[in-house]
């Protein structure tokens, strides 16, 4: 059931299929290098969030560039990851459930793995997974410090969860796990700061309870695109997280930096590449690409290069475009790059990421993880 | 690329993995039943849009509940249909650039396909496309009769663009596509009546014209779950394209009937199946399933079931309940049914259909259109 490929390398960009998820190589590369000089100074790792892209071509690229390897939020993305050839990889999220914490188990044989937990029948059965694929589990404490999602409160109650997970033969417990989600998108730069110099405090906080009882935090993970720079300061979080940077999206295009202006520290290197069916109108078109093209929860995509013509509506197969200016470039068959507003779920709706440099198709990656929901 | 199965035929619905699209095969059935019956007093044909399901599996279903054949809205939707054996295909949409015409061309030796069209260079391309095939394509003119999405105007434009189409050699004048989109979801009865009235007005004058010409109308073709009773009831459409009422889902779940109660003709027969990964706090959980696991382009799912608890957000992999009541059955590990907002968009995550009868898993049924954005 994996689709065709939308194109071949060696393609120009113009005859890709549509609709088609592309990334400028150029763009992409400039942004791996950026975070890796950008963490380099700090002192901190840089562990990428591979849910933004799930493609193991762009893990190994991120560890080329000086990750120690990769954030997954679900045991078949870890899976596919290890498949890849990553073989360092925390799951930054709970898992729940006899089959995947049996399959999560029997890939700790595979490869470096660690899991949170925040919920001490979940760390038990934790333990007998383990047991019965005869490993050793690391687990992180989940904190919730600010997202109001899941992890247990800072302090004491992550001390007493820590303890839990220590006590048991099978299980190491492997540090903290701290991800403001919240604080990713507020737009203020200084605002964003705050929030993540709190977050960094109670992290701060239960580190050094947790060294009162004897027990070490190998890692004190989070951090996102938006905020991973203020992590890295902190002093406590020693593994960044972010995603998305890859990529960008039109919602993390929406924060602003220290100077009030538009984020633009990374490139939009991501792009639904459609086609004009449909042009009943001078001032409406309609392309190849909707509802099963794009995500939408963090609004519609942008029209790349054209300030004048507005995406201002979508259905399951269908973007409506009004277009103010002179329309040139949106007859029937011609072609344009969308930027979706939230990169990660429009990434898992594509089996190919279509990489292209210079307007030619240099390689086709195919998003191995996409539908990765167990 | 495909991911394993969450189920195995003969499993309990407890034992289901998650996140999976689960249906319940009673209710489908019933679903079908109802919409056999309620057209089969009208002297219109069904030809429900397989858009929703992607799956053959349950095209077949329709089939042999009376629907001549199915509609798509992609090429690689009609191979997918073609492949499971589907042999009426209606494209219900337009189809721009080489590639995907020469693929329908190519179908068309394989089944009965149709396509719609509202461009007279899109036409040409039709026409020059069956010519590299060696065949014969039926097209559509498809009319604009309040959605404002794609179609020429009622009326002489649709008499011009059907010349030309019965100009050409290798193409037949099929009739007309005549949706009324944005009928579907206006809540209030008499206001979905009306719109579908005007629609069914400006169709027939069309077909009028068309008949001055000499020009037949095979299909006039139109109709969703919303107002399907209204095309039925105009004596001017003889084909109806409803999809979704094999599933339902939230959006439907919110038009009013006739007498001002929900529309509860048909019953809500597919869930997201999801797992409680985590219960920080007595009013909060989250459930292992988040913007890859359901739509939220009509809004956030339901929980079935339970009205004192309700989604209040989704993050990537994450769905956070709010609970007002005690929260019974909402603890780590527990198993709980979303209703998602929209079905079509959701079902297109998944590459399996987890079919249930009172309470255990009957069949697995593969979304083999899942990603067919081609």
């Amino acid at each position: 059931m994996t689709m065709r490929p939308p194109a071949e390398a060696g393609d120009s960009l113009q005859d890709v299929d549509t609709p088609a998820l592309v990334v400028d190589l150029d763009s992409l590369e400039r942004n791996l290098d950026r975070m890796a000089r950008a963490v380099a100074d700090t002192g901190a790792r840089l562990r990428p969030h591979a849910k933004s892209h799930k493609c193991p071509e762009i893990a190994l690229k991120q560890i080329a560039a000086g990750a120690i390897g990769v954030c997954c939020q679900k045991v078949s993305e870890a899976e596919a990851m290890a498949e890849g050839g990553i073989d360092n990889i925390l799951v930054s999220n709970e898992v729940v459930g006899r089959p995947k914490l049996d399959r999560l188990a029997a890939l700790s044989r595979k490869a470096w793995i660690a899991v949170c937990a925040d919920d001490a029948g979940n760390v038990d059965a934790l333990e007998a997974a383990a047991g019965r694929a005869d490993t050793v589990l690391n687990v992180l404490v989940e904190i919730d410090v600010g997202a109001g999602r899941c992890g247990v409160a800072p302090g004491e109650p992550a001390v007493v969860l820590a303890k839990r997970i220590a006590g048991h033969s099978r299980l190491r417990f492997g540090g903290l796990q701290a991800y403001h989600g919240r604080a990713q998108h507020i737009r203020a730069h200084d605002e964003r700061r705050r929030a993540v110099e709190g977050a960094a405090e109670l992290t701060r906080q239960t580190v050094a309870l947790l060294a009162e009882g004897g027990l070490g935090c190998g890692i004190v993970g989070g951090a996102g695109t938006g905020t991973y720079a203020f992590e890295a300061m902190s002093g406590v979080y020693n593994e960044l997280q972010p995603g998305s940077y890859i990529f960008m999206d039109g919602d993390y295009g929406r924060n602003l930096g220290a100077d009030g202006a538009p984020f633009d520290e990374f490139e939009q290197s991501l792009f639904v590449y459609a086609t004009v069916m449909s042009r009943p109108a001078p001032d409406r078109a309609l392309v190849d690409a909707g509802l099963k093209a794009f995500a939408v929860d963090s609004g519609l995509p942008a029209v790349h290069g054209f300030a004048d013509v507005e995406c201002v509506g979508a259905s399951d197969e269908h973007g409506l475009l009004a277009i103010k200016g002179n329309g040139d470039g949106f007859g029937v068959g011609d072609k344009v790059r969308l930027v979706p507003g939230h990169c990660d779920p429009t990434v898992n709706l594509y089996d190919w990421l279509v990489g292209v440099r210079r307007g030619a198709v240099e390689c086709l990656w195919p998003v191995t993880a996409r539908g990765a929901v167990l």
